[in-house]
């Protein structure tokens, strides 16, 4: 086969060439990949370009997921490339997590040309829109073929920059596109790309790519006048920040927290919002500690006006009482344009540009915190006060939360897992102005893929160390993502593990009073001990004591110091564990009558 | 919530009791799911069905590839269940393996109701249609309400009865059906299921459910007249026997058996077609050395007619073989009606029931071999001969399968993994009289879920041993599958792990010559040592010496003899092994001239 093909007289390399070519031209820097015959031309291309960093996976979930994480820390599109059949299907899971969270991605699948397509042919299956509804868009490419006219290549050019751009567009998310490729595959070896400078097409040099730009949706004069008459009327408001795709922009933190500080309305900062941890809580009045705050009865009267950002919030508590206390004027502001409410009680949503919203109406408003906004602030404070001193006078999982919070260095990356670590994070991380950035996978909340999404954290932030605080379901579900941390070297990664040997999330919802079936069904005990994984994938392993607090610490500490991947498993009593948090939760409550 | 829904007045719970027995009285008889919140109603009630054995997994696709193996396993629908949101998604690949396989599977996805869809509700996605085309039907099922009428009831009860028959139509594969709850998704405890019994909707008692049945598509007097006419004039013929979903029946494989008996043409049979092994290799022309015996030139004219069953062969030689000679009469014989021919040169297609084709087709003709079928099945023999004398010079991984197929006991299933071990299958394991059933993922022949999919298998058959020779890459994929031994008590199971350190298939593509990158993407060796894999799972765990061949039947004897599951792990040199395989082809190939 190969002597039929000189060099450069293979389309498929010279297609896939100009494809990669143009994607990063458009801003690609990274692609996650793993082995395939069909994916041939794409994958030496991306090797071979020297743009491009590649990160080769032998699993594709892990492969996506990790993808998915470094898009996140990156604020950019990341890419994933796989062969023909059921590897592309890995790519499904964090694709929908990608389109619920708004997460660039790039899904380039290589695929059978038409004759091989429902004919029965080996590892070939329908490709075309395979992810349905949950990618922007979904392209099924041209099939390379010799002698070309140019206007294929200039499409391809097209085609890269439109992929990347409606990825990475107002609603940013998963694009596909599919790639036919017929035999042969390989180039003459050794393989020269040149990334078709040499071809001769029309266009080529450096005018050859297109670019798209796109401006800022800007509020306009009437959307910020109606808004700050509607503030200036109203004392009692709060500014609720869910979480926001990826790694907020501190422009956009800055803008929020001068928003908070002109209208003074307090900001609800979800964990993975960008605005519970950093410099701006020490002058802009952040409350965190909604878990407890906001059940019924909340210690503050109802707000009047809501002005949220960003996704729903990671709380159930806020949202219930969001919904209960039904604030006459709730405004959703996002660029995305994509509604996030789910308790349909929005009346105002503005598709504008959170930054400069915030901006223009801050320009507008400027008033001291009213009495209310006070109360609110303090009545946060006491409940995270009263937290604090029950973490500090019982041992239980959640103690770990302000231990790790303690021990991260500015600047670190904290990955939260599904489904109890966000929440623990949520309930128990009360703001600081230390600096840490946190992910998580809230887009659809799903268990799977967070270890492979925390390393791909990791691995676009080497120079930070990254905390994974994950439960046992979820780290068994992604234990072959472990595999990253040696094969990319990720010396900077330490993952705790929170083992209370089953879900025990579950404990927290009503099957789990008295269902017989309940441990069976729900809990699903597994008795796995981790320390084995550990060894598997070379990593150092601690098993904590659960029972000793400056153990854990001491570990943990030991762990962050230390350059060198470790896990940390604390083996914890599910059942205890809960109890204690409903009996602080209980305490809370009762005390709650002397806050106002 | 508890206390607003007494019992038997949840509809949630009425309408998942109603589905699940419909299902059951169809013929469902298990039923894999992953714990999850918002599937509650359907867990209970498949828990509670005296009907169904329940297998409960905590990685969802996991889950699904254990239900394919049970379904290959049972020839029968298995069900999955899933919660809302991504551990749905996680079904995909094991739906598109079943699909191209045809495998019946029924996916059963618990989802949000109307109002949090699209709306920013936590864990909510689109799930309707969410496999796409790589389903044979997909339904979003009616919200659960009070007092719905009757004709609802009905409705389940015929969806129900629905889902299973396409699932097991002509056409078999996976069906999705939809399930939309809305909270509260408990039951009063303790739970007390009746199955709809005691509602008093119309139609309960015996004949509250739909049956749907199916007649055999039989062939008309015209299809064997003219078939029978052109088996008679040319004496030249092959059978050509691919893939077959899950366990050829004995009487289809009787029939075939016949049928080459009476035409005289030798059977070339896959090693997943169920007509390799068994007692009926003593007495009809079964030829499966193919892999060397159809390269070019083949040492026999070719053929005129050739009758084609199930799936295209695994074998590439053999399809390349197939094209290449061109035979004038090539006829494929499909139930299903799917295509399966990626050649494109069956001129003849025939939908009809495979053992009713071969039984009213063996009737018409009657007459000895020819000496061109002698000449193909000496051929074949000499071929398997020279094989069998190779591996005994040679010690490399191919050696394994003989070993394997000897140690096995009569009746035993073999689970052979993608890419590597089934390829070796087909070309090192030869017919025997012994029966050994064989089992594969070649819908879509992927590398991920196969430990699942075998583990499947396993539980179907726990009077058989399970042996799952299976390549590192693959191994790897899937170490979750691993826990379904434990959990499942799996005692039935021995694992042949071939370690080359990395994707060895890819050293027959042209890719492996001389292309500087083809180690780092393609080969992707990885390092793993598995034996802290097999500890975190509790099983037995062997490094059988890879120079030494008692070394390796001893242990291989030692795990089959012994109760208990256990991994043999044989490390191996994938380029001595790809090498010698290369050197076997030449030996001979140069040996054919003298062939006929």
């Amino acid at each position: 086969m190969l002597a039929d093909s000189a060099a450069g007289t293979n389309p498929n390399l010279h297609f896939a060439e100009t494809v990669v070519d143009g994607l990063v031209n458009a801003g690609l820097r990274a692609v996650c990949l793993a082995p395939g015959s069909r994916s041939t031309p794409l994958a030496l291309a991306v090797d071979a370009h020297p743009g491009i960093e590649t990160f080769i996976h032998l699993d594709e979930r892990s492969a996506s997921f990790f993808a998915l994480g470094m898009a996140q820390a990156t604020d950019r599109p990341v890419a994933l490339l796989s062969t023909s059949g059921t590897a592309a299907v890995e790519f499904h899971a964090a694709a929908v997590e990608a389109m619920m969270a708004g997460i660039p991605l790039l899904l380039l699948t290589a695929d059978r040309p038409p004759e091989l397509r429902d004919s029965g042919a080996n590892q070939t299956i329908d490709q075309v829109k395979m992810y349905g509804d949950h990618v922007l868009w979904s392209v099924d490419a041209a099939l390379p073929e010799g002698g070309q006219p140019d206007v294929a290549i200039r499409n391809l050019r097209t085609l890269a920059a439109r992929a990347y751009a409606i990825a990475d567009g107002l609603r940013r998310g998963p694009v596909h596109v599919n790639f036919p490729f017929r035999k042969p595959l390989e180039p003459p070896a050794p393989y020269r790309p040149d990334f078709g400078r040499s071809e001769g097409h029309e266009g080529l040099g450096e005018a050859r790519h297109s670019s798209i730009s796109r401006g800022i949706l800007a509020p306009t004069e009437e959307q910020i006048e109606e808004l700050a008459a509607l503030v200036s009327v109203h004392e009692r408001g709060l500014i609720v920040c869910g979480p926001w795709p990826g790694r907020a922009a501190r422009g956009l933190v800055e803008s929020v927290a001068e928003l908070a500080r002109r209208t003074g309305y307090p900001i609800f900062a979800d964990p993975l919002s960008g605005l519970r941890y950093g410099q701006h809580t020490a002058c802009a009045p952040v409350v965190a500690s909604f878990e407890n705050l906001t059940q019924h009865p909340a210690p503050f009267d109802r707000p009047e006006v809501v002005i949220r950002f960003g996704a729903v919030p990671t709380s159930k508590p806020l949202n219930d009482y969001l919904d209960r206390v039904a604030p006459t004027h709730q405004i959703l502001v996002r660029s995305s344009g994509v509604w996030a409410d789910d308790s349909h009680r929005v009346r105002r949503f503005f598709q504008v540009d959170e930054d400069a919203f915030c901006r223009a109406l801050a320009g507008r408003v400027d008033r001291p915190i009213s009495d209310w906004g006070k109360a609110v602030v303090a009545a946060g404070r006491r409940v995270s006060c009263r937290q604090i001193q029950f973490l500090q006078q019982h041992r239980f999982d959640a103690c770990v939360i302000p231990e790790i919070l303690e021990s991260l260095p500015a600047g670190a990356n904290l990955f939260a897992g599904n489904s109890l670590p966000i929440r623990h994070v949520d309930q128990f991380g009360g703001p600081m102005r230390k600096q840490v950035h946190v992910f998580g996978n809230r887009g659809a909340s799903g268990i799977d893929g967070v270890v492979s999404s925390a390393l791909g954290v990791a691995a676009a932030d080497r120079s930070s160390p990254l905390l994974l605080l994950i439960g046992d379901v979820s780290f068994y579900h992604d234990l072959n993502g472990l595999l990253a941390i040696s094969r990319f070297g990720l010396d900077n990664v330490t993952i705790v593990v929170l083992n209370n040997d089953g879900g025990g999330l579950f404990r927290r919802l009503p099957v789990a009073d008295g269902l017989g079936q309940f441990e069976r069904l729900f809990l699903t005990p597994h008795g796995l001990d981790f320390a084995p994984a550990a060894k598997m994938y070379g990593l150092d392993y601690v098993l904590a004591a659960s029972g000793d607090r400056d153990s854990f610490a001491r570990d943990l500490g030991a762990a962050l110091q230390r350059s060198g991947p470790a896990i940390i498993e604390l083996r914890t009593d599910g059942d205890r564990d809960e109890r204690l948090r409903r009996e602080l939760a209980a305490t809370i409550q009762d005390s709650k009558e002397n806050f106002s």
